[in-house]
């Protein structure tokens, strides 16, 4: 008799809804997908076509997914401020999560989720932060696991995306949350990994600034920010994220050990190819983070579908994404309002809040 | 109702074949494993744990397995002494055919598929050269085609492993049809596919030696070897081929034309991570091709099985298999005789063979 | 009649004042090295074979040697303790002077340089910072100058040094300035150069912490330090400097701007060659800044002999060289004080200062 | 008293020779360059303005330079056509001679060169093949000399030029030795060099068509050859030479070893900037063999006159500069004719010349 596969439900079939939908349904071969939902008409007639005649079940109200028989859990997609309660709703008919980062935009919230999590430790709820599942970022943890670099001391990380003239990132940046928790958060996560994610920091500071998205002032965001998070434990992490670049996606870390170091994707490639012009050598770059990390969110949609079946220990702790964006939010308002944030060994913040 | 999915059965479930068993079984959405036959039992030990609980049934007979009800295609991947008979075999019985490189190491057997092939237009028979799926083949030979370098003049390409002591490749060298028909046939279906199918050689030339598997003398091959097919269009392709890598697997590929050059992974990579110690900066390199190629595999996969159920034309014709076996063959006679070979413009061999 | 050739000597045979010794003596054309001062009688052995056999002269006293008739101009390549005084002293005798940065750690004392400067603007006066005259900055500069990244908005920078155990360092703090003014001063320099010298800061923050050499605390340095400068014009530069570095000297810099990117020396590099073993593909790495910038070196001392004899501009204004010492100097501040410091937009600082 | 400097003269002015002179008055401190000859007025022009002001004596006849006092060595930098002659009539005056490559592109006049050479062993005599005193090829060989890559068997290198459609090589062509004699020259010198100057060719193959200079045909010369040399010892060399490059000078080499492998220069770059734009990421390439070999110029110049003053061996036997002129004349000869030449073991020829 064929093994058990993890009967799996998609939320939101949206940009990324619709790739964890596809994922679940064709290139994780220990789940299956059975049903979806959306809001969107739209995203119900590519799910029409794309979904139904697989057996996915469509629905546009997400309670009712719920309901349906047989179901072990939910892959959610939908957008971030519904990704809360979603969770939390998952949890409560008993279903596994994997929900897209962030859980939410506010550090409250995101404790909400991980306190429903807490009651439920049977249950294997994860905040899917991609890179953890990518090869090249796994293999360099390895390396340093490895005590190849020595102790890991400074981690530089950044997040840049290709330059979008359309205007959707400064109405995005109403409720985004600001650069440093929507984009640094990958990169803060890297650094819960590599540093462990018991770190406690211990100063925090960060400038940015609007180079070509005038709009986002009104929002109190910017297109280029710097941040510095300096730990207790001796080491520093260095942040830098754009929406401004030319050639592409460019997301960078660097971890400096006491005795090497080690570097992923420093120079962004699309492929292997170079072409040879009057110009010089060109390799290409992915234009998005996608064309970088795909299949990054196939291996995370296997490796949860496997802790599921397995109940084996998922890869993160869903403690972290809290810690991630509550780090990010702490680079936002140390942007805002120009004052370095100071903490003492426990992880209490010295001073009042700034703002 | 579910769309169709091919139906299809894996010969050979050794190295090569139980890849192709399980990327049909769990990497290529529109066809579904159904059987499986391998005639050594170890390999049905394994297939019992891996393929058997997902509905694959077994067989120790290849025959037997063809009358299996339901069949659409077979994949091929057991040893190259069989391919041809089991090729033929499976189109008598109607059914499309994905065959491992190469269809044979004789030129008149491979001649014997083609034959056969050609009987069955509606037949999708492919041999399977695996770089033609590879991403970064593709995005070259795209802007080749969309004349970015001009006309294409110069071909070098080179297949390089990485060195085996265990004296597989002595052995081995008694049926491979020598390094040429082995290894550079890779590079030789890419000549084809980059200058185009109907290239007519002018002439030949290949030079070897043994540097470090002394045993090969006796099946007169070489484990290093230069060859150069010149064309009676202007074009000229270059080979090395080589086992004695020390880093690992180096296939790469330059097309050189009058107006720009394109290269394909002429530094290869194992991954995007750059190690830095006292030694300098290192990047790390796949051991094997199946690291360089996997996921051009799992392309050659889908899109097989999306030309059998679309009938849609192949990516490359049933005769370039025997065209890259028989130029492979005239290398190794050239390396053999220490002779140049010449054609005249309608392919005519000038003079006698060599031999 | 030959054309004239500048009279030069040399103050300070030790490191770097015997490279900018033999540089003139031998790599500069139009120049001629005529004298050579050194209060060390071991320096002197050297020079009495290296120096003195070509017609250069030798001092122990730095005044005397600056009696000598018939100079132009004098390098100074002395303890940075002494740079301030000794430049001082040879404009107060009409002679041009080239001085190895930093002219003092101090930035009043700086100011006191530039004073004297001021007063005799018929001299050449310039504070050697070597990147300025390296091939590649100068290719990247002339590429921002053409607009072909926009306008630019970040600089990343970073000076990074092998990693030296004989404790060097540890003594060298007492006096250095401190990180950010001992290293990050290139950075600091190539940050006025790129975004131009009239920038104004409008905020400073920085971090450090020590990794490898705890006798840094003595002395309030660290090993490892980051700091971000934010200006008053929108753009913002963040530096990273170590002394930590298991594989050599590793200077780069990032140049980003609305439309486009620079990178220089992103993957240091020691010459064109790669190995490869089992290991992976190598590429050795300069074990120290004059591996790196040797040949900027030689040009600096070539366009500074020009710009004397040709009375033609020099790349930098004096200026710059106690701008770049101040904003070190501000980063070390922020560094150890653990708060930003804050300018109006004429550049004047809104708090008192922290220490 | 100042150490004796080598005297030197220069002979031809024009497209090296005025760089030879360039080097030796500027950038060889143990040499002076005392005098200089060309037959062309334009030529003089230049030198009166860069040569004669610092003390360098103007002929327009080469055998009244010889004449002048004092002198100890001649840099011959002319056309080809009279290296040799001008070369003889040096040492028949007592003068070591460096000598641009190739001393002729006719084997016998080659060897009346050394013949002289070999009655005057005082003499320094060299024939420059400037990629042996390039830093890179110098650090590489170190390498194989220090046993890092096993023995090495298999060498690749290619002299690559960047097209140049205004006909010159055309008309070149008429008296150049053909492409390899002109081009692969340099990658033969190299394959004496590290796989030692006393390897015997077994065999040789060579193939080359006309694809952007169709002109070439009329003097039996193509823009593109691909040859292969097979020597006794189990080495093999293979060669790609064009004119017809699109981005700039690509001269690669690579050596292949039981144990490991060297690049040198695998992807040409003409500096540390790398620049992002919306094409990708972009590294510029040399245009010239002079931007990629200037400083292996000067360090001839001073390696030269070091051997000269010291009495110290020179880097390489003037014998090869015949022998490598002769592999390059088989070539050329194989590539005319569409046949291999075959060798016994003491490098006798087995058959008779093909043409």
């Amino acid at each position: 008799m064929a093994p058990r596969k993890l009967q799996i439900a998609a939320a939101g079939l949206g940009r990324m809804g619709h790739r964890h939908a596809l994922n679940f349904l064709n290139r994780t071969p220990r789940a299956q997908l059975v049903a979806a939902f959306s809001p969107d008409p739209k995203e119900h007639e590519w799910a029409r076509e794309h979904l139904e005649p697989y057996g996915v079940k469509l629905y546009s109200d997400y309670d009712e997914m719920l309901e349906q028989q047989g179901l072990d859990a939910v892959v959610i997609g939908t957008a971030t401020s519904v990704h809360a309660e979603e969770a939390i709703k998952a949890m409560q008919k008993n279903l596994h999560v994997l929900c897209e980062k962030p859980l939410s935009t506010s550090v409250d919230v995101c404790r909400q989720v991980v306190e429903e999590a807490k009651k439920r430790p049977h249950l294997k709820v994860m905040c899917g932060f991609s890179r953890r599942f990518d090869d090249s970022y796994q293999n360099a943890y390895g390396k340093v696991a490895d005590g190849q670099i020595g102790r890991p001391t400074i981690l530089r990380s950044q997040t840049c995306d290709k330059h979008d003239p359309s205007g959707f990132f400064v109405e995005y940046a109403a409720w985004s949350g600001g650069v440093f928790v929507d984009m640094s958060v990958h990169d803060i996560d890297l650094t819960l990994w590599f540093f462990g994610n018991q770190i406690v920091p211990k100063s925090i500071s960060a400038h940015g600034c609007i180079a070509v998205q005038p709009g986002l002032a009104q929002h109190k965001d910017v297109d280029n920010a710097v941040g510095i998070v300096e730990f207790w434990g001796g080491q520093i992490a260095y942040y830098y994220c754009t929406r401004m670049m030319a050639h592409g996606q460019e997301d960078v870390t660097e971890v400096i050990g006491t005795e090497g170091k080690l570097s992923v994707n420093l120079i962004p490639q699309n492929n292997l190819v170079r072409i040879y012009s009057d110009k010089g050598i060109t390799q290409e770059v992915p234009a998005h983070y996608y064309g970088r990390f795909e299949m990054a969110f196939v291996k995370e949609a296997n490796d949860f579908a496997a802790a599921c079946l397995d109940d084996t220990p998922l890869p993160m702790p869903i403690e972290n994404a809290v810690k991630a964006v509550q780090i990010g939010s702490w680079l936002q308002e140390a942007l805002v309002t120009g004052k370095q944030i100071h903490f003492d060994q426990s992880g209490k913040r010295l001073e009042r809040p700034n703002l």
